[in-house]
């Protein structure tokens, strides 16, 4: 079966892991992102994978760009399958340093805009068989960082939305899941001194896509992911 | 010794019970909520107790109102020891139901809220001898609620900032706290069946006043209340 | 109202602190513990509280003892109103170098002494007007340390056993509740380099007095303590 | 590469899910259990697969034995690669029913069975590329149940176990998972209602070969698993 799936916040890392794994297996990705240049480089690469990929250059935080986003995703690829809120900021200050607007931005970025994106894919999913939410957490989202409130704040945030909704929609065939990426993740092309200590994206991208694959009657509301050298 | 204590969101109920026994333990008690005539009839109830009330009518979703308020506070009262962000909101609904200001509305009274009153009390706190920041949480700060999408992004949001700033502050002397409400609170004047199954909001008020009162060697996070009866 | 008490693994520091403010409040405060010379010491130090204290030699992790022990209490006490578990053991090993008999010794010590304990005195409570079981935990109850297997789970099972108490006896007037001890204890009588770096023993009964104050409207399961400097 | 896998209290449901997912992947799979007969015949089962299946009887309780059944396992598959901890048990009584007897059996067979089986396998992991090391976890692991007393303490116990262990082994190549099975597993062979309502233990086992997989860079230590209809 080919499914449509969107990568929203989709970036060099992570974002452009998962969606080479989820083109691989034979998806249509949509590329939702801000940078124009980044998302149609990415597609052109997903020419060359069993599924494709189309760009959607778009501002997750903005509800018209998103509903717009999401038309054309419906014009091009048809109902959505498969989400992956997968955007995310913050500036790391604590809350001597952290003006209003930083704390704004925080929120939006992450909570605001994936309220929107699942907003606009999830009826796709309930007419249709069914399908998957995945957002993008952090160890943020399980265990408030001193010095990093907003990011915190928006990480707990979406943490409670996505338990919140995986209880609402369960039910009704979509599955709803968190994922806590608890490291830091090897950045792209870069020459790392100790490259055990990194989560590689597109490991990460395997347990994504297992998600995905998981029968209805055993679904992962949560899971964590770490280098097997991270202490924690 | 004299603590001046902030109630930010304070109304009938828990907040007004609160209010009540930090001025009966000698508190100047900052009455800071939307509603003027409230807060002016509970500050003149306060007049018989040991301490006082004083009432400063305030949008905590405004920053400019905020900063006004605080400034009241430290004209009238000096500076702060102790606050308690209790405002809460946000309306029922699950993702299919909930719209964006909905969902705005949510994460501007209880997380945008406690960030700008802990921004404006917190500097006191440091260039004092310390003091308490304590958050309302629910059961939704710790388990996501279907149905009830903003609550739930909001409540997590709160804890996790708790979190943060319990973690940037208590070396400071700031002890940061977040209580989980896991029950119905006994509403004001109201016969109630089963009274059993409510918390009542004097009971929960002397968990508040314990949670000022610890010395630093030994503070508290995060505690539960329920009643105990409850099913959980 | 004078309460009849039982700290079961009573020993300098902590446990003594129990006592201490459970005697000072009033309490006949059953002493238990295997060393009979430190119990009696202790005992004869409460003669200058309100309450008193009595020496009861026993091993918690002997079923005929702690029957033994709880017959004692009736005869010289009465019915048990308050019930704190307090013994822990168990070496800090990892799996490869914990044998058998020690992974056994650290489940005797907390998780079936503390089972022991409260079958005997949680029947008092049931019969007469509630009471309390507080069990005392650490940030292994909670977090599973590396190289402290036995002593993990242990802990781990004291707190499963305790909210599983909690929910079956709550209903019924018996509060019980989990504390987390998370950093190092103040030892007694010695001098230590940097005091706040400790938890005060005197400061942390005093939370213990208040999980026994808690009106039944507004129960705690769980809450944590640590120093305001701790790195948690 | 063949791997050879244990399966620590194999049985109809479940257990024979995991064998057999892991000899269709090629491992060579003990059975350990009590029951001769059963793990014979599902031995016979397994020779259909591209791995294979051998039985051991045993008592993972017993220390002997379990040394014993390593012994073997040894002698006629090689060193291990992976092991299952999947037995459990522990009769659903609250404190006022459960004596002595059954709370130490519940202790014996998840928390110290788990032990001994991990002694026993894991240094066969340490000296070859590392190797995984997974244990069924039940929601009574992060909940304790009124009424199942031992049941809790003891699921509480393994997973602090798991969470120990994993800590110790990871950074030495041994990847430990705890998996929360929350809901019903649907019994074998048997007519129910409401199949939606039932965990199928083919799709579990789906989930236990995702953890063996995964890359060392991105290791899970927890996922809950249930059926999508599930409230929780």
């Amino acid at each position: 079966m080919s499914r449509t799936a969107v990568v929203a916040g989709v970036g060099p890392g992570l974002g452009a892991s998962i969606a080479r794994k989820f083109a691989r297996e034979g998806c249509d990705v949509a590329l939702l992102a801000r940078t124009e240049p980044y998302v149609e480089a990415l597609a052109t690469e997903l020419e060359a994978t069993a599924g494709s990929g189309v760009p959607i250059p778009a501002d997750v935080t903005d509800p018209g760009e998103v509903e717009a986003a999401f038309e054309r995703v419906h014009d091009e690829l048809g109902p959505v399958d498969v989400l992956v809120n997968h955007a995310s900021g913050g500036s790391w200050k604590g809350l001597l340093e952290l003006d209003v607007d930083e704390f704004e931005s925080a929120m939006a970025v992450g909570p605001r805009g994936g309220f929107l994106c699942a907003r606009a894919a999830v009826p796709d999913m309930l007419e249709g068989d069914g399908g998957t939410v995945i957002f993008t957490g952090a160890t943020s989202a399980v265990r408030g960082r001193g010095g990093a409130l907003g990011f915190s704040a928006a990480k707990f945030a979406v943490r409670g939305m996505a338990e919140s909704m995986a209880r609402e929609l369960g039910p009704d065939g979509v599955h709803v899941a968190h994922v806590v990426i608890d490291g830091q993740i090897r950045p792209p092309d870069a020459d790392v001194d100790d490259p055990d200590a990194y989560l590689d994206p597109d490991a990460i991208a395997e347990s994504y896509w297992h998600l995905v694959e998981q029968d209805r009657s055993s679904w992962t509301l949560e899971l964590d992911l770490r280098p097997h050298v991270e202490s924690f």
